[in-house]
């Protein structure tokens, strides 16, 4: 029921996802008359979903405290996230409101040992393919051993994405050498360069223009900066090609020459296009949760539902758990970072 | 001395600045051998600039402490400022070491009475036109204090070189509702609403994509974050602009598409063009301090005079100070925020 558009949206996503990857199977939660409706087009999805009806649908709106008081036990966002803790689904993929995705998620999955806080991870396009960036908002702040769990679960997920055995980790971090403030960056650098873990290859700070040159397969900050990095990113790609479409449109020549050119901004908008990348990872979880952009499209819900195929089929959980509990647990942590949501 | 080159695009730079603010006139420090050398060229510049001669330099490998106890009363960085500081000078503007610029300018000028540190605003351009943004990194972290302090500072930039009266404000924040953590970000919102200026209009928080979008004519955050999002959009820039020329590059017809539509490219070039908003400003002093790119042309080198020029003569420090004063200094502060070099 989840993103803008609900059914019409997530069953076509999902029996394109069926196409790519044919040994899926789709558990459907929401309004059976909707899904069914919708499911009824699409025949060879249909073979393999199983539909589980609930009236009660997680809205856009909802806070997330709201959503666990009302949607707790019954929402089709929180059946759904069960059937994942049950062991009946390998990963849950949901389009709904990410603050409630988020805390609800860590309720009925709960952190894994070690991590106190989930993190949400984005696989972001760069210069050189793509990055994993993280945390995104779903915790604000944290102390260094929240920013090493986060370098640890990154890594695994870009070795899962990416098919690197150690992939590279950078730290976010801002150019003055010998600022104070954000102690914690460089303890974590300092712990990580120590811990030289086998997994993961830490190679320094990265600045914010790096993200884009893709200087680290994985790159490594606290959820507010992560957030505005993110949604800073988003709204220059769209003022340079709202710019661009302006001063095409102000002359008659550049248009003739747009027409010319057409198969050069066609590879462009391949390249930026937000739906190839879209699929941002709850991390930190017993269990695997994929959020999708709400206002996607069923080619974009597909990419999300891939981002879940993959983690499951290459069992990220337990490259993550075996990174944290090495050396007898060295990274577990006492509670440290600040709730983003409720 | 300062940037990348030195005298050899301040002084062209100051001349193209000369022939726009023809008013103007030049105090210049550094190896004398070299300025006259190049003022040579420069005859009319040369008739309105006095040359101070020292040795020292600060290098941009130089850490703000190293400059501050090498270059303090000796070095062309020091003595700009001191002539802002002795009234000789209007403003001092440097392409040098950013670190050591803010920390001498703090050291040399004194931040004004209410304000603990200094700021760097930058002017960025946005699909509404131009908008101020800071802190940039001057200062790490602050209390709601803090906040409201460069709301005040940078609205009164605002004001000054966007020529509005009373320019809308936002404070950047990312899209949680419930989000805990950063209460100095809600606490700052309740006081602007409250104080309620009329020389700033309070509008709420920005996210990420706002920036640009131009959702205010100035966003405010704290050093960290708005580093962050400076240098992320710096870098998407530049991946959006790789990646069009990659994709035009690619194939004959699209070049040839690339030759009509070249006015469109110009124009967006044009728009895109760092030199235009080069010139971030040190706010928060006793003085009006302007930082140049140091990577930047004579052309980018003028925009920078030309953003001090208009500081100067729209009287930014008054205009600071008057808000800062009102109701018998409510918002002068105890000390709050992190130094971000020392």
């Amino acid at each position: 029921m989840g993103g803008d558009f609900g059914a019409a949206v997530i069953i076509p996503g999902a029996a394109i996802a069926l196409s790519r990857h044919p040994d899926a199977e789709f558990l459907l939660f929401g309004d059976s008359a909707k899904i069914v409706a919708e499911l009824d087009r699409h025949p060879r999805l249909k073979a393999v979903s199983r539909v589980i009806h609930t009236d009660v649908a997680v809205s856009n709106d909802d806070k997330p405290s709201q959503a666990l008081r009302r949607g707790r036990k019954t929402s089709s966002m929180w059946l759904a996230l069960e059937a994942v803790k049950k062991g009946e689904a390998d990963v849950a993929v949901s389009a709904g409101n990410t603050g409630a995705l988020v805390a609800m998620a860590r309720f009925c999955l709960r952190t894994l040992d070690g991590i106190d806080r989930p993190a949400l991870a984005a696989i972001w396009p760069t210069a050189r393919g793509e990055s994993v960036v993280l945390d995104l908002g779903a915790t604000i702040g944290g102390d260094a051993r929240h920013l090493v769990a986060l370098s640890v679960m990154g890594g695994a997920l870009a070795s899962v994405l990416f098919n690197k055995p150690r992939p590279t980790v950078g730290l976010l971090n801002i150019g003055v050498e010998e600022m104070k403030g954000h102690e914690e960056i460089r303890e974590a650098a300092e712990q990580l360069r120590a811990m030289n873990l086998p997994q993961l290859d830490y190679i320094g700070f990265v600045e914010g223009d790096g993200i884009g040159k893709g200087a680290a397969d994985v790159v490594v900050t606290e959820g507010f900066s992560g957030n505005i990095a993110l949604k800073t990113a988003e709204g220059t790609v769209r003022q340079v090609t709202d710019f661009l479409r302006g001063a095409i449109q102000a002359s008659l020549l550049a248009r003739v020459g747009y027409l010319l050119a057409r198969g050069a901004f066609a590879a462009l908008r391949a390249r930026l296009d937000p739906r190839k990348s879209n699929g941002s990872v709850v991390l930190g979880l017993k269990g695997i949760v994929v959020k999708s952009h709400g206002g996607t499209d069923a080619e974009g819900f597909a990419s999300a539902v891939r981002v879940g195929y993959e983690m499951a089929r290459y069992d990220l959980l337990t490259k993550i758990t075996q990174t944290l509990n090495r050396d007898g647990g060295a990274l577990a942590s006492e509670p440290v970072a600040q709730e983003a949501v409720s």
